[in-house]
């Protein structure tokens, strides 16, 4: 774990299955912070208040507390008072202002939260917090997730060493926009937290941005990142070595996290990655590669290893990024089946025994100019229908 | 059948099923025209050539000729010039130019529909042709449907009558944009091009456009309306009586097929209305009933029963449109689920009882306005996956 951080996941009976529920990061000195969130109007309760929280101490934030088993969104003036709540009780044993604790809550919409559970949970477990348990803390968010998710990377800056660890989870309800999913980097770097704020939202535009399961972006959707300087090497300052080093390793993280987040989509069995490249802009390559990526028809017929390639081609044709139809190539992983406006000669059994992988690869060439993109996603599944047809009851 | 309209539906082969494959309208005399298309920019050949002839013959149409079985979508050059000889096959035996006959195709993308099967189609097919074959028509344009829709409206013009009739085709690939699906009206209304044009326009709006089951736009998406003056009714005018009653008796068939095509959706076991009332604008009301309709986890919850309303706000909060959350109110049946931000203490079981019917409604009353929209679709299930896992294969 970065120098600095403690961590710690654990029951606190909010699951009716029993699993892990409750978990929180402290850092021992206030470390520099920056978050994005969900974009959905319908804003959870610990969205508002980690904002709130984060405009006033960005620059000395002490931990982050996190809860699965319920949701906190759609919960009245309730549910902002149990958000509150939530820091209150971290921030009592930290000894700081309840405002310089994030909060973050994840599973069923609607439902109010018992604090009871979650303050004895803060009790019990506060004690227990250690360098070694971010497995623990990585378990204790999950939903309907089925493994955890995890990303490291360490940077040398001359002869020392800044250490990047991250964790997320999501399965459904995936489909982050602008803002993206319930995620927890921390860092012993040394770096402001607008620059930080800065790095995070690059990384971000190319990581949980490119991620869709299902199309449907949460109420609750986080990304929290910590950088406490425990790491002693210099303070890390825009354009120098550091900066850019920092800057790779972190898209990393959250590349590593997102890819993990699809692979791990509501009932999925393969990672489909979309490629859109030579459009006229970033964002048209972005848009073409979501459209193909959220068509339900692209994402069953992967599921069957049906090689229904027209469906590919109908859903770019749904967007609305400029292209020219004559110009267009596509490839289901390294063969060409489309260009021209019409089919290719290709070898169906070909392509069918490649869509039987666990790792689908998609390819767009639009052929009119020079940006590229990449969007992760899954296939649609019995499964998906079978986790969300009973979620609740 | 509206006066001077006969069609058929028959096998020529093109479907490896046997099932009928091969349909055509004609009328005695040449009708006005109208008709609207998929705005998808991959826009199958038929779409195309429909589209020039329209433009050339909209008052003086003689005929349609459709084939299921291939959609002659993303076929190139060689898709343009089958879509024409189509054309070509029809006006031959109604001795007319070729572009006064309309085109359509549905089936698989991509695949070059054999034209010896169709030509024979049309040799063996014209001279059965009949005033009483209209289900064997629609019977023909079907794919994955599992039954046919058909919708009829009469109406009185004094002592006259006009008939209006109807039948479409539809069930995955169904999210009609600004365009619409594959529908055929015919009526012996005597009523210009324009005119027909402009009430086909406003009721596609209102129905097929408020429609959706996966969210996908088809290559192919077309309706395509006929009149031809048969009923010896007098001319439809803008704004005369006929005019008034013509035009509601339109949409009633319009929104007759679209329920008919959201209640046979791919896999589906429901009819889902989603209602959102009171909102600032018409287009407010229905981008925010369209985002709850394609969300794939109201859709599973549907299917499953579960009364798991959170994910009905949560779609509603990725929508644009304008409204105050404090303000919404959300219904599912009857029962009032959320309002002022919050959950209602409702019962429970009722919901789940109430989501086991076949006719599901969703209510949204967004409070700051006064215009209201429906959307029809249909829940997400297993056999939407099994259709789709092996459309093709």
């Amino acid at each position: 774990m970065p120098n600095g951080f403690k961590a710690i996941g654990l029951k606190c009976g909010l699951k009716e299955s029993g699993r892990l529920d409750l978990g929180f990061i402290v850092s021992e000195k206030p470390a520099s912070a920056a978050a994005m969130f969900t974009k959905n109007r319908f804003a959870a309760a610990p969205v508002v208040i980690s904002k709130e929280n984060l405009k006033k101490f960005s620059s000395s934030m002490r931990g982050i507390i996190v809860n699965s088993g319920g949701a906190n969104a759609c919960t009245g003036k309730k549910g902002i008072v149990d958000a509150i709540k939530m820091t209150q009780l971290l921030a009592d044993k930290l000894q700081c202002k309840k405002e310089q604790v994030l909060v973050a809550s994840t599973g069923v919409i609607g439902k109010h939260l018992d604090i009871k559970k979650i303050q004895s949970g803060v009790e019990s477990g506060f004690g227990s917090l250690s360098e070694n348990a971010w497995i623990s803390f990585s378990d204790a968010i999950c939903t309907t997730d089925t493994c955890r998710k995890i990303a490291y990377e360490e940077i040398k800056i001359g002869k020392e060493k800044i250490k990047i660890l991250g964790a997320c989870k999501g399965s459904g309800m995936i489909h982050p926009q602008l803002a993206t999913m319930l995620a927890f980097i921390i860092t012993d770097a040394d770096i402001s937290s607008n620059l930080l704020d800065k790095l995070l939202k690059n990384a971000i535009a190319d990581s949980f941005n490119c991620l869709t399961v299902d199309g449907d972006t949460s109420t609750n959707d986080a990304v929290f990142i910590l950088a406490n300087g425990a790491s002693n090497t210099s303070k890390i300052k825009e354009g120098d070595a550091a900066h850019k080093k920092f800057s790779a390793a972190l898209l990393n993280i959250c590349q590593s996290l997102a890819k993990q987040i699809a692979r791990d989509g509501e009932g999925a069995t393969k990672l489909v990655t979309i490629n859109v490249s030579n459009a006229k802009t970033q964002a048209d390559a972005r848009i073409a590669a979501k459209y193909i990526a959220t068509s339900n028809l692209v994402k069953s017929a992967i599921f069957g290893s049906d090689p229904n390639w027209g469906r590919i081609i109908c859903a770019l044709g749904n967007s609305p990024a400029s292209y020219v139809p004559q110009k267009v190539k596509m490839y289901i992983g390294k063969i060409l089946l489309f260009k021209n406006g019409s089919p290719t000669k290709f070898d169906e059994a070909k392509v069918s025994n490649y869509l039987k992988g666990k790792e689908i690869d998609i390819k767009v060439d639009l052929n009119i100019g020079k940006f590229s993109a990449s969007v992760w996603t899954c296939d649609l599944t019995y499964d998906y229908i079978k986790i969300n047809a009973d979620y609740r009851t």
